[in-house]
């Protein structure tokens, strides 16, 4: 299959391609059952813009058909809300943290692709209380006006975990329900102990430690799981781009459709805006999803 | 409501009576519409022989009725395998754990009343490969004849938890699925790490804690529960022993009654052994659930 593609970021590694999310258009098929020329597709695959991929090569790709659902002049929404930020978004909240209707979630890096894409999806489908923290005021206004969170934390106004659970409790003082975890550190451990009974924490990534040599742990008092009935669990978004488990795809091109949810993008252009895009993530530089435009 | 009770140990506290979970026979019922004379109950309820309860104290005590799972002579079954011990077991393996058949199980504290319980149930209902982990030569020959353990760890020849996780590698060297928590410290954090994917942690005490100041916390890696999709889940008995959650008492009697699980006591006689029955619990000196017979 010959694919056309454009990409965003992934992992890497020093002297190997650099692999991501892209999305694309079949321009060739030749030994897949599964595309056919003109087909939309998202994939894990290595930054280019043309996909050649054997059949065996295709056997062991993350990809996902997209063609049900957009048209090639929105196609940077299979990056975004109908790709990896919007499934682990999707999975996390739905079928991870599986909200009651009314229930109070924090959500970390609420400005982010997933992190604001959770604060619509848990105001949309179940009206929750939603917490979002973020850095700086600006954004604190932005995720309050784009993504649905009731209430927004600035930690960089925190000086510390007991700061960031005081500003929690002061907007929540019964606690939290759910907390749903992208930065890893302080905010894990502030939101492990605001959790009330019955509480649960999806986590799906701990960017605060990414550039870091040696993984910093978390500390937990287990007893607190104990007596609160509390759930950890860790994901990534794989299963519901397969359409392993649950329905990712059609719910959110439903949503999307009814205008519960709306894409937020900060686009950068051409391939040399790469380092500057891939910046932005460490910087608090974006709004949503960071997506290169190469054509 | 009049019941007459034995009991076993619970929570303390200067001043207060002691509460713990009893079993006992009603003598006289009252204003109870749930007992009447001759019912058979475990509760948990303040150690004393004679138990006089007014509606008001009823409502919110915990009980659960034993009159059709065991006869009179039988009792003490109220306080292990039908009672604290065996809904711990029991909810943590069946609704927290959810094993799928013939996955591997480590269960810490494997020669008391929690663990050993696991263990048979682990391997009765699951035919999973069973490893416990407990103190001493003796007591891993113990948990291998009478609970059904295919494994046993001796901890006290493990160093550090390193040495631990080695023990466990070496049955296990593809990891494990679930660990059942009675411990706390290196044994939580071995056991996370020795997880492997779609693993899990059925938290219910920390053992080696109880006795401490400050709550030691656990240290974990929240990035290894996001590759590995990991949960770690906390509870306690009480729905079950209520009824709220599973089929803990006819799924017990069943099994108890097809000699598929069998009770382990280790009885003190006499109010007087009280303390030598508490101090037994801290320094291994018991084999399954510790009984103090008070007729």
């Amino acid at each position: 299959m010959l694919m056309k593609t454009s990409s965003d970021f992934g992992g890497f590694g020093a002297g190997n391609p650099i692999v991501g999310f892209v999305v694309g258009e079949v321009i060739a098929a030749m030994d897949s059952p599964d595309g056919k020329v003109g087909d939309l597709f998202g994939a894990r695959l290595p930054f280019r813009t043309i996909q050649n991929l054997s059949a065996e090569e295709l056997s062991h790709t993350l990809m996902w058909k997209l063609t049900d659902y957009l048209d090639r002049s929105e196609l940077s929404l299979g990056l975004g809300l109908l790709g990896m930020p919007g499934s682990t978004a999707y999975g996390g909240l739905v079928d991870v943290l599986r909200p009651q209707q009314g229930e109070t979630i924090w959500v970390s890096a609420a400005a982010g692709a997933v992190g604001g894409m959770v604060g619509m999806l848990a105001k949309s489908m179940y009206n929750c209380t939603t917490i979002g923290s973020c850095g700086g005021e600006s954004k604190c206004a932005t995720i309050k006006e784009k993504y649905q969170f009731d209430h927004a934390v600035d930690y960089k106004a925190c000086a510390d975990k007991e700061a960031l659970k005081a500003a929690v409790r002061e907007i929540a003082p019964e606690g939290i329900d759910m907390y749903f975890e992208n930065v890893g550190g302080a905010h894990f451990e502030a939101a492990y102990e605001s959790l009330r009974r019955s509480g649960r924490i999806a986590v799906c990534g701990s960017i605060s430690k990414y550039n870091e040599a040696a993984p910093e742990r978390v500390q937990i008092n287990s007893m607190t799981a104990v007596t609160r009935f509390l759930r950890i669990e860790g994901f990534m978004c794989d299963p519901w781009l397969r359409g392993e488990r649950g329905s990712f795809l059609s719910t959110m091109h439903m949503l999307l459709r009814e205008g519960k949810i709306a894409p937020q993008e900060t686009v950068f252009h051409g391939l040399e805006s790469f380092g500057d895009g891939m910046r932005a993530l460490f910087t608090g530089g974006n709004i949503g999803k960071v997506v290169v435009l190469v054509e």
